[in-house]
C-alpha cells in the first residue's frame, strides 16, 4: 500500500497563485535543495503566517549563536522525538546526518538521544531540551545552573531555549496538519 | 516574604540602550497599557528574536480570523493551563477577563476549562487545544473531523492550531527564563 | 454565555428544611462571610456527612498547629492545583490572598507554586504536598527526612500530611459533584 | 529478614495514656477483632483527629446506603489499588474476602479489578472510582450519566463519591506514615 | 457472582489431544503440584510456542545464578505489580510466600515493594526491575553502576535483566489472553 | 565525536571460545548477512540463554502464521517505538524496509505509526500492539473484539500478542545492556 502523498490535511494552495515574494523563495528552494520543503507549502495556506514562520526559523536556526548549526539541529530532533513528530524527525534527522556526516548520530537523536556518545555540554543541552519539552513547569534554577556549569552563557541559554520552544511550535503545526515530509529527506546523507 | 521582582532569570538589558524601533514600541506600550509587558523586556536580550516574536504574536492574536480575539485568548489560557505556565496564565487570564467582561470565565480557563459553560464549537476548540498540547502525536483525522463538525473551516483550523502551537512556544520561553508577569495583570478586570 | 449557576450536579436540598443545628451554622456563615459556602450546601444532601466533614475541616484548618493557618491554606491550594479542582482553587486561593495580604502569592499557589519565593521550610512542605498527592506510593523515609531537616516535628508532619490528605478528599467531592464556588471568592482580596 | 514491625514512622503514643473514650474503643476492638487496628494507633498521635476520622469512617462505611457494605469495601480496595497503598489493600482486601466469602474477589480488587466478573452496576462503580482517583479533573456529566444508567440514584452517587474521596484521604495518611497493617489481616478469610 | 472459570479467552485445546511430550509434562505437573498451571494450558494453543516458553522459563527461574530462586520470584512479582498482571501476581506471589515462608513478603512484593524491609542489594535489584519495566529507555550507566555498587556481577546483572524482561513478556501474554490463575495458588502458603 | 563501538555494556565473550553449535551459527550469519547480529554476541555471555532466545525468536518471527513476516516486523518496530529501544528500532526498522521495499514505511513504524496509510486490519494490529505494550492491564474483551472484527482468528491473536510480548522482552534486554546495533543496518534498503 503506497504511503500518503498529501502535504497537509488542511489543503495547499496552488503555488502559481502565491504572492511574488513567496514565488521567489519557492524558486530558490528548488535551485538549492531540488524541492520546496512541504512545511512551506502547508504554511502557504496563510501567506503572512508563513513569512513570520520563515523569519523566526531563519533567525533561530541560521543566525550567529554560541550553539553550532549542528547542535541546533540536534536539539530540533530531540524535541521532535519527545513529541513523536514524523515530519520534523524526517526533515531535521536528515539535517543532522548532513551537518555531522554521521548517519548514526541522526538516528540516535531521533530514536533515543541517551545512547549517543556526547560531550558533557551537548548532553546537558539535550537533557534540558527534553525536560523543557515534556515538563516545562518543572524547570527551575537547578536546570539553569546545570547549563551554566556545562559552559553555556546566558545568550546560549536563550538560544537553546528558543530552539526548544520553536520546535514545540512546529511539531504541533505538523501534527495538526498531518504534514508529510518531502521524500528526498529519507535518502539524504545515509 | 515579598514575591520575586526579577523579570527574567537570564537578565534584561537596559531599555535605554535598545534600538530606536524597540524604544518606540516601549513608549507605545506605556501609553496604551501603562507598562511594558515583561515578555518584551525578557525577549529584548536578543532584539531580532523579539521582533520576530512580536510579528508572529500580532498576526496570530490580532489579525482577522474566524476565531474571535476572545476565543484566541481562551485557547492561549487553556494551553498555558496544560503547561502550568505562570506568566502566560496571569497575562492572558487578564485578557480573557477584559475581553469577556466575565472574571469567572478567566478563572475557569486557567484552572480547569471543563467546568465552564461553553457552546459546542468553543468546547471542541478547547478540547483540541488540550490534546494538541499534551499528546500532539495522537492527533488524527478524527480530531480534525470533530472540529469540522463543530463548524470550523480549514482556515479556522489553521488559526486554532497555530494559536495552540504558538503558546506552546511562549510557555516554554517563560518557563525557561522564569519570566515574571507585570503586577498590573493581577488586578485587571476582576 | 453566563457561567454555571448550579451548586452541585447532585442537587441541593431546601435549606429551610435542614436540621436546626445546620440552620444555625447557615446563619453564622451569612453573618460572618455574607454567604453559605457552596461546599456546605452541596454536602447537606446528606446531613450527617456534612457534620463529619465540618468537624474534620475545622480541626485540620483551624486548630492549634505548628503550621500557620496561611501555611495550611497554601497546602490546600497546592494540592488542589495538582488535582485541578476548580472549587477548591477559587475558595482557598481567596483564603491565601486574605491571610497573606499578598494576591500574587495566591495566584502562584494555584498556578505553579514553584515560581514563588518561599523559605526552605515552606518549599519543603509544598514539594511534599505535591508528591503525596500525585504519587503517594513513592513517599518514603527520604521524604520524611527532608521535612525533618527543614524543621518540622513529627506533629507538624502529621498535620501537614492530614491537610494534604483532606484536600485529596475534598477535591474529589468537588469534582464528583461539579461543585461551583460562591462568586464572592473571585473578587476577595485582589 | 523479618518484615517491619513499626506501626507508624511518626510514632505511636502509649495506649495506656490515651483519653478514656479512646481506651474504651481500644477494648472494644480487642473484644471484637482481637486487636486494635493500626490505623487507630497511628492516628492516636492526635486524639481529636482520630475521633473525626472514626466518625467519618463509620458513617461512610457502615451507615445505611444504596451501596452494600461489600460494595463499599470493593470501592475502598480499588481506590487503594490505584494508589498502591499497602495498609489499605491488606486491611480492606481482608474485608472484601470476609464480606463476600470469595477470596479471589478480594485479590482481584487489589490487583486489577478489570479481571473480575461483575454485574454492570458494580463495574460502572469501580470504573468511576478509578477515574475519580486518578484524574478527578476529567470527571464530567458523562461519568455521572454512566452511573445513572447503571441504576445509581443521586444519593448513591454521593455515597460512592465520598467513599472514593475518603480512601484517597486514608491512602495518603497510610503512605505518609508508612503505616503497617496488623498481621491478622493477612490470614483472614483465605 | 462466581468469579471467571475460563483459562484463556483465546481458548484451550483438549489436553488429551496434545503431543506426547506435553502430556508427559502435564502428568508431572499433576504429580508434583496437583494441577497443570493454566499458563501451560493457555500456551498449548500453539505447542511449539509452549515448548520455547517453558525452556526459557526453566532456564531463567531455575538454573544456577547469583540471584537466589526467591530473589528471582521477588523480581517476577515486582514486574507484575508494575504491569498489574493478575495471573502472574497470584502465581508468583504464591511462589514468594512458599520460598520465603513469609506471607507478608509476598503481599509486599505484589502491592508496593517499597514498604518491605530489604537489604541494600535486594532493594537495588527491585528498584532496577521497576525502572526497566516502566521506562526502559531511561536505563543508563548510572543504573548499572548502582547494581555493581550493591554487589552484583555482570552475570548477575544479565540474569536480573532477563528475569525482568521475561516477565514483561509473560505479563503481556497473560493480559492478552485474560489468563486466569489456578485457584490453588490463592490459599498456598498463607 | 565517534559514536559508541561497544556491543554490550555487560561485555561480550571471545567468539572463538563459544561452543561449537554457536560457532556454526556465527558462521552462517556471516555467510548470509555479512555479520553476526550484535544481539547474539551480547546474549552469548550466557550461551544457554542465547539458545532459548534464538529458538523463541525464530518461531515467533519466521514460522508459519496468519501474520506475514512483514507484519510481524511492523509490530516489532511499533513496540520498540513505544519503548524507545535504539537497537531494535535500527535492526527491525531495516527489516521493514527490506521486506516491504518501502523505506518510508520503516520510518513511519519507528517514528509514529499513526501517520502511515494502512489497511484496517494492520492498523488494528498496531493499535493493539501499542496498547498491550503501554498499558497491558487495560486490555479487555473490547480489544479482542476489535481484532476479531478486523479479521484476526484466535491463532492470529495469539501470534500477534506473542510478537508484542517478545519485543517487550528484547527491548528490555537491549536497554539493560545498552546494546548497539551493527552499523550495516543503517544503510540497508534506504
Amino acid at each position: 500500500m503506497p504511503q500518503p502523498d498529501h502535504i497537509s490535511k488542511l489543503g495547499v494552495p496552488d503555488p502559481a497563485a502565491l504572492d511574488e515574494d513567496l514565488q521567489v523563495i519557492w524558486h530558490k528552494c528548488v535551485d538549492k535543495l531540488g524541492f520546496v520543503p512541504n512545511v512551506f507549502s502547508a504554511y502557504s495556506l496563510k501567506p503572512q503566517r508563513l513569512r513570520n514562520f520563515m523569519a523566526m526559523y531563519n533567525e533561530i536556526m541560521l543566525s550567529e549563536s554560541g550553539l553550532s548549526k549542528l547542535e541546533r539541529e540536534m536539539v530540533a530532533v530531540v524535541v521532535s522525538s519527545a513529541n513523536r513528530c514524523y515530519y520534523c524527525l524526517v526533515a531535521h534527522g536528515a539535517a543532522v546526518r548532513m551537518l555531522s556526516g554521521d548517519p548514526e548520530l541522526g538516528e540516535m537523536m531521533a530514536l533515543n538521544y541517551r545512547v549517543a556518545k556526547l560531550d558533557r555540554r551537548q548532553r546537558a543541552m539535550l537533557d534540558y531540551a527534553w525536560k523543557l519539552t515534556e515538563t516545562p513547569w518543572l524547570i527551575d534554577d537547578t536546570d539553569r545552573a546545570a547549563l551554566r556549569d556545562a559552559g553555556l552563557t546566558e545568550q546560549d541559554m536563550f538560544d537553546l531555549s528558543e530552539t526548544v520552544a520553536f520546535f514545540n511550535l512546529s511539531n504541533r503545526m505538523a501534527s495538526a496538519t498531518d504534514m508529510m515530509p518531502n521524500r528526498e529527506y529519507h535518502r539524504a546523507a545515509r
